[in-house]
């Protein structure tokens, strides 16, 4: 089973790419970015481009995208717009999408909901066998998200 | 001159068509729906292609939309998360875009910042020559919208 983790944004958009078979393993990580001297219009159209590539390379057979959290009010809003558009390209995708939380990835990955970004890093290096922790962090969050629809696919105590 | 006035929503878009020779008057108005039984990925799949239809039906030569406002927390997020997908549209179609306030809006249309929906209607009906006010409301908010990108083109003191 290929799982695609999408960690919404405007600037970054972290991605992870888990194969579940023989062994579950990174397939693919990495962030798509868009130019911050770009009008915001501009940058969400070549968001739309940039994730249909993805879907299209990735061919998962499911895609996990994290709900909005709300940091700051102006961040969340522009984040919104985007996560939006990401949300336009899952459905002209067509298929199955879960969201979940940041407290739910969390406890997924650590066993308790309010784990540190160093802690869940712990948990994804551990979880696929990286060496080192994977960078950039948006990538590492992105899968994250993948495995943690693996993750409750598979613990219905999650 | 055409300008369209657009009222991001993920329910209800509301528009307004104006042309401003010789006289300026209402073109078209309506509202842009998504049936809320649908999953918020297939709603905005569907307000793509209608506001992608409503940009090639209408024509314009400018679009005025308006800047996002909170209400309540949850609702801001789904309105914000419809207007990336919005944005989108006007990004791809390619013409130029302005944003406007609410409280920009109301100055442009009735001189005072604070002025009620009522006001706001019946400025949109004196001013397009309308017999009644414009129904539903959000396609006057649309109409609104129109208006205030042309009154801000002939009048720098607003």
């Amino acid at each position: 089973m290929r799982i695609l983790g999408i960690d919404p944004g405007l600037a970054r958009v972290g991605y992870g790419l888990v194969i579940t078979e023989p062994m579950i393993h990174a397939q693919d990580y990495g962030v798509i970015t868009t130019p911050s001297h770009q009008a915001l219009a501009q940058r969400l159209v070549m968001l739309y481009g940039d994730v249909q590539t993805l879907l299209a390379q990735c061919q998962p057979d499911q895609v996990v995208i994290e709900k909005l959290f709300f940091y700051r009010m102006a961040n969340t809003i522009i984040v919104a717009q985007a996560r939006g558009v990401i949300l336009l390209c899952l459905g002209q995708w067509g298929g199955p999408v879960i969201e979940y939380s940041p407290p739910q990835i969390k406890q997924a990955l650590t066993g308790h909901g309010r784990a540190t970004k160093l802690e869940m890093q712990a948990a994804v290096q551990r979880e696929l066998g990286f060496e080192k922790l994977p960078q950039p962090d948006d990538a590492a969050d992105g899968l994250a998200l993948a495995l943690t629809g693996w993750f409750f696919r598979h613990n219905s105590e999650l």
